[in-house]
């Protein structure tokens, strides 16, 4: 591999020169500029990241906590997140935590270790080692979380109460996430700020996770508790697929004996039938904006917004009753 | 951040028995070894990757080039490598290759200037820019890799084509996968191993990318075209399921109308109604196996078999008719 003396060499000029050209700091000359970037090209130098990042301390790393990446949510703000990462230069690591599980410290020494510049987290909790690695929470965020990115989850609640309210919803169970997730207590409190003043009659389920192992149970639960039920508002999309397939093999129609909505509007939820109708959450907005903020804070740009809320949209398919005219 | 000095001084050992320590090399008294991993453990001392990896030229990270993270068959993927990466120590740089984008070399580039000690790649043609960077492929393997770990695909499709036969296949509409991916002509190649020794009636549709995007117009695009449709063998299950939803949309019963398999097991194939019966590739083993593959080569062990083939399974659920009796 070709060592910046070499590169210094063919290009005639000073290694001084081709290293201010490298880092883009000092005057370089357009002439020197141009013989510089043409001898790096024909000898394929690599400017060795590692040892720049001995150098200034710190990588151009993020490192990236995700609870759970097989829910085809977390894909989407992955996407996200690799889009504006890569326009700034950074490239990504991942740490998967299970949900539940402890594995988030271990990975946030891994983190450490690996000098990683900052770190997006969207794993409740997430502790940060060193005061000098900044961290910016995602999608699950808590008000202690100075810089955040996230989803109104208050009004994705209220969405999702009033398309069921508009839509005859007689006998209503409402699936809501687990209570260490903040979103899903938000979501709860935007459903039952909007049911709360009908007479429409509800049922509250609370689960631990947002797993399909869970939605399946979950889903065959219901049923077996509350008999006859007209809708259901679910606390992610899984959880309502289990719901409309558990419906189905019962022998009920989708949406005439029970409506269902879920939330997240992930890739699958169009591929059912009837196509789900669900909150659509921003992921890759979420994804791409926590990505840049955290940019800013590791060159300590002046920030003016440091917790970014974003509204989520009611995505209407077939899953829910015709609208009644009032 | 506590220093290695202070590692030793605390310790009472010299700062070389602390290195010898660390690295595993050399000898060290049981008893030393106590006081230094006490030492180590009080003063929350971190031994830096990167000054490490700058002076063995490599550091414990790999790089992954995936070619869609938002199919649901990649995060399964990603969980088994991620967790026999970690069982070795290693960590994971993510790159996601939007299919059919030059976005693959950009990646390897920054690959070698990050010195990752090995790239992980499930994207075609992927060319290692340095000899001194081992590439272990997965999933999608050409017969010039070297070393690879993938599934049985002629198997795979000779499974699911025996499926389709056993039950009054009718006619059949066969959805192949891109030929650009070398599993995709496996698949078919098993599919009509089967099917053409029998007198089934069958057509073939070849598609561009195993995109759900794609999947939605081909669903469409073959009731058009083949009118009625007895049995379709789809490239994945994306397309299955878009094949189902498309089939009941029509007012066609699944699987008494038309029966469908699909190839991959992602995990929404059981939270659809009827479920999808599916050939299930062992995508975490495929993972999981790449990736303590990978840090064998790094580590010049001795390897027996340079390419791992996985037998897939038939999972049956209830969108194929019942099996006749012969």
């Amino acid at each position: 591999m070709a060592t910046i003396k070499e590169v210094a060499k063919l290009a005639g000029v000073s290694v001084a020169t081709v290293s201010r050209t490298l880092n883009k700091n000092g005057y370089v000359s357009e002439n020197a500029r141009e013989k510089v970037e043409a001898a790096i090209k024909e000898l394929e130098y690599y400017p060795n990241e590692v040892a720049r990042s001995l150098f200034q301390k710190t990588s151009k790393m993020i490192g990236l906590l995700l609870p759970d990446i097989s829910n085809p949510y977390f894909p989407l703000l992955m996407k996200g997140i690799e889009e504006s990462a890569r326009e700034h230069g950074y490239s990504i690591i991942l740490g998967n935590v299970e949900e539940g599980s402890e594995a988030g410290n271990d990975y946030m020494t891994l983190f450490a270790q690996q000098n990683v510049a900052g770190v997006l987290s969207a794993v409740e909790n997430t502790l940060s080692h060193q005061q000098a690695m900044p961290v910016v929470m995602l999608d699950r965020v808590m008000e202690v979380d100075d810089y955040a990115v996230y989803t109104n989850d208050v009004k994705g609640g209220i969405l999702a109460a009033q398309a069921i309210v508009d839509r005859d919803p007689g006998k209503v169970v409402i699936i809501a996430g687990p209570k260490t997730v903040p979103g899903a207590i938000d979501r709860l409190i935007g459903v039952l700020s909007v049911l709360n003043p009908t007479n429409v009659e509800y049922e509250i389920v609370e689960t631990q996770s947002f797993s399909i192992k869970e939605a399946e149970v979950t889903a065959k639960e219901i049923f077996r508790r509350y008999g006859k039920i007209d809708s259901v508002i679910a606390s992610n999309d899984l959880f309502a697929l289990a719901v409309m397939k558990e419906a189905q093999r019962r022998g009920s129609r989708v949406p005439e004996d029970i409506q269902v909505i879920g939330y997240d509007n992930i890739p699958f939820s169009q591929l059912v039938y009837p196509g789900l109708t669900t909150i659509s959450q921003p992921a890759f907005q979420v994804g791409y904006q926590a990505a840049d903020l955290l940019v800013r804070r590791i060159k300590q740009k002046d920030i003016q917004n440091k917790r970014i809320k974003l509204d989520p949209e009611l995505v209407v398919r077939d899953s829910l009753r015709e609208r009644e005219e009032k």
